[in-house]
């Protein structure tokens, strides 16, 4: 392992020596809290190191260089026994920490999807983290129950969703992890609405679905996951699912639920959301909507077409968390109707429920999902809403589209290249037409610059390299050094 | 409501009035980012503002006086259109949402149990919401899994748990966001270990089990849960649940999984772990140990004796977050074998898996729970361990302890007052002699103080006060108070 010298040390406080030695003994015996002025002054220092970290990621590369064990040989075996300085805790952080991050924040960040943060979402995590308080039940911090509705309710409007799934209607939305953890929430509900054993009940996605698909059918008990069929661009082949669905029942199972999705991990792939929703009513099954990268799109009204079908809906999920701005976690899942949400994670018998919470005039948020404490993450998305505004988090989608588009015209005119999808939002899927060998150099040649990272992917058994433009500062000057990365390459 | 004016205002910097509406103009048009000078800025502001929080909440009425819809009637129905100044946020933040917010970092909070946060806890939160780096494999973020790692095999040996369960060796340690989430992930891992229809798979637990047993195995698909009896001390009755086991298989069913708590919910009771080992151990059960809130106190050797024969547990549940200073959210789940854990949560198939992970030589953190995406949880607890000492947290443990026994021991003094049940760790359940009405008036009278705040509860159908000793800031002053309190009105 490199060991690398801090590129943003921390930095000595003015001040005598002594009176910073005075500090750290006070901290170091009892009580051993850190005294309120020295949170104050870690806090400014932490701030710039943070501000510091972020004015210069882009000139980090990228991954690190390091191997299995190399961080972890750098630590302890044992936890320190004393209070140590915070000014050792932020040397490690420099020394030991650092150099084994991958820097996702980077502007040259191409791969997966973006994971941002942003200025006014980091501010509203330390409010969080300073207050401190826990939203499992309206009565435990009102006023993080109900700034999370509004917000949840307010994105119902930005991305142009079905009016019934706010709050105020018969549905609603709430804050979790990750997109994996709504859609198995989706699945055990769906499990629930159908009579019989576990064994028997069977869902349907497209095989393009994401990992998160299988993994929650699996953990919500699910013993019969069809994955369907594509057409020549990814999408879900709706027939293929209707097919499967009459088999199935004519073979005695029980079909249950069925996944769109809006956006494939692979290639952003748009299914058939209101073929799939008109099959699911026909059916009877939960349809559960994935919109988890590109649902953020949706506030630009020009990419609605692609969520064309929502209101056929039963439950649909997307992550503020990835292109939004806000830092994870924050995923929203939605209902169209959150009776079914709440007699499946309400464990109160029916002589205790809580009338309020079902009628709407409370909610308890402990009853939406599988956790009981609950952050108060809806803080950061309200700072990130307020302080970008809808303007601003649309000038960026279309912004990033633009890019992606441009990049996409490239590709196309480059006789070395082929591009596999379209573009319908930020993501770029191209491969060299010599093969899956020449495809895995070019992207290896780009990780390997150090300031640009993608993710090369396989998809029906050929490479191909995802160039994903969405983190929060790339703009067209990184693109353009990107594209001549590409060219140099191919 | 009552507005109240705000506590700590939102301080306006130095600096021409000028200089400060050009640099919003900035961020009000395209890319609409807030500069970072300003990110510098506003976060030394919002550093300020929690150090003030801190210091002046034990100051502030707990519970906010607030209906539902009071928070929400202040808030404007749609998302803004145009970004709106930093300073417009935190005015709203105070104007609107701290009033509606229950202070849980009051020295004077005795509810639910304690969900502390700690100045360097809360630094370590603001470090990896600056970083947003996500830890879901070891090569997304080499750094975040291995410091995991280490911080789960510190905890093995600062809390005295079975040294299988490092990652060094066959077990291993992942944090999780809560208790709930790792119980209900143990029962589906329990689950996948026996064949057969769901439907004949038994669940068993204590009547004292906290809600997220019966709402985990609920979600795991679970439909046969049996919760046994309990001794006078309220622990689980070895004797019943054997006997349950008995008739279970006597009628064909198959029993699968069982639970110990340390520290229940209601009276900190603990349950016998080494019987309810050796019986899972006899008849094939997975057996799980729920030790959310009092798995902190396993710092000090003394309380240990609590957990005597973990060796006995195939998955282990505490919470950092309660009781050691970081927080929420930051559960940590173990189990003693890694292998069904990750063939439970890994959905590739067999000749993809990754031979290093299973090996120890890589973890890849995405296959220990259900999502995908993972926040740098582990720095907080990394930064809360160095900064207060293995000496700093046990001196905090002891010293609740302390109190929480002096409590008890002035309560049973008290001619109107009786326990309920012993007060192995920081709770002291108590009731007035006169009944439930007295009781309930008891709990009434110390939450209307405001500065006090307690969770009544119910137990074999009556109401006891439950006081819960363990917030980060609460010293002698603040049980001398309570007591005060507590006599005045029994």
């Amino acid at each position: 392992m490199s060991r690398r010298s801090p590129a943003s040390g921390h930095r000595p406080e003015d001040g005598s020596q002594d009176s910073r030695l005075a500090t750290r003994d006070a901290a170091a015996k009892p009580p051993y809290h850190m005294p309120f002025d020295e949170f104050r002054r870690h806090g400014h220092e932490v701030v710039d190191w943070v501000a510091d970290y972020l004015e210069s990621v882009g000139d980090r590369p990228i991954t690190p260089d390091v191997k299995p064990g190399d961080i972890r040989a750098l630590l302890p075996e044992s936890a320190p026994e004393r209070p140590e300085p915070f000014e050792d805790v932020m040397r490690d952080l420099d020394e030991i920490i650092m150099p084994g991050i991958t820097h996702w924040q980077s502007p040259g960040w191409f791969g997966f999807f973006p994971a941002n943060s942003s200025p006014p979402s980091i501010l509203g995590e330390l409010v969080s983290a300073g207050l401190s308080t826990q939203g499992m039940m309206w009565s435990t911090s009102p006023a993080a129950t109900e700034l999370e509705s509004v917000v949840a309710d307010w994105l119902v409007d930005l991305l142009g969703l079905p009016e019934t799934w706010k709050t105020t209607g018969p549905g609603g939305g709430v804050i979790q992890m990750s997109a994996s953890d709504s859609t198995h929430l989706a699945f055990v509900i769906a499990r629930e609405q159908v009579e019989g054993p576990a064994e028997s009940k069977v869902l349907y996605a497209s095989n393009q679905s994401h990992s998160s698909i299988e993994k929650g059918a699996k953990i919500a008990g699910f013993k019969q996951v069809r994955l369907i069929g594509i057409d020549d661009e990814y999408a879900l082949d709706a027939d293929e699912l209707r097919r499967t669905i009459v088999d199935d029942l004519a073979a005695g199972l029980k079909p249950t639920t069925v996944v769109s999705n809006i956006g494939t991990t692979g290639t952003t792939a748009v299914d058939p959301v209101r073929s799939i929703g008109e099959i699911a009513r026909e059916y009877g099954l939960w349809h559960h909507v994935d919109a988890a990268y590109a649902g953020t799109a949706m506030i630009c009204e020009e990419f609605r077409h692609h969520q064309d079908g929502l209101e056929l809906a039963d439950s649909y999920t997307f992550n503020p968390h990835k292109w939004m701005f806000t830092n994870f976690d924050c995923n929203l899942f939605y209902v169209a109707d959150r009776k079914p949400l709440i007699d499946t994670m309400s464990i109160l018998p029916p002589y205790l429920r809580d009338e309020a919470s079902e009628s709407g005039q409370v909610i308890n948020y402990r009853d939406w999902h599988i956790p009981l404490g609950r952050r108060f993450r809806a803080l950061k998305l309200w700072f990130v809403i307020r302080s970008y505004g809808a303007e601003g988090i649309r000038y960026h989608v279309r912004e990033h589209h633009r890019l992606a588009t441009d990049l996409a015209a490239r590709v196309e005119r480059h006789s070395s290249l082929e591009l596999i999808a379209p573009t319908p939002f930020g993501l770029v899927s191209f491969r060299h037409v010599d093969g899956d060998e020449a495809t895995n150099a070019l992207a290896a040649a780009i990780n390997e610059s150090g300031w640009a990272h993608v993710s090369p992917s396989t998809i029906e058994d050929r490479r191909f390299v995802r160039v994903s433009i969405g983190q929060t500062y790339t703009t067209a000057e990184h693109v353009d050094r990107l594209w001549d990365l590409i060219a140099a390459h191919a």
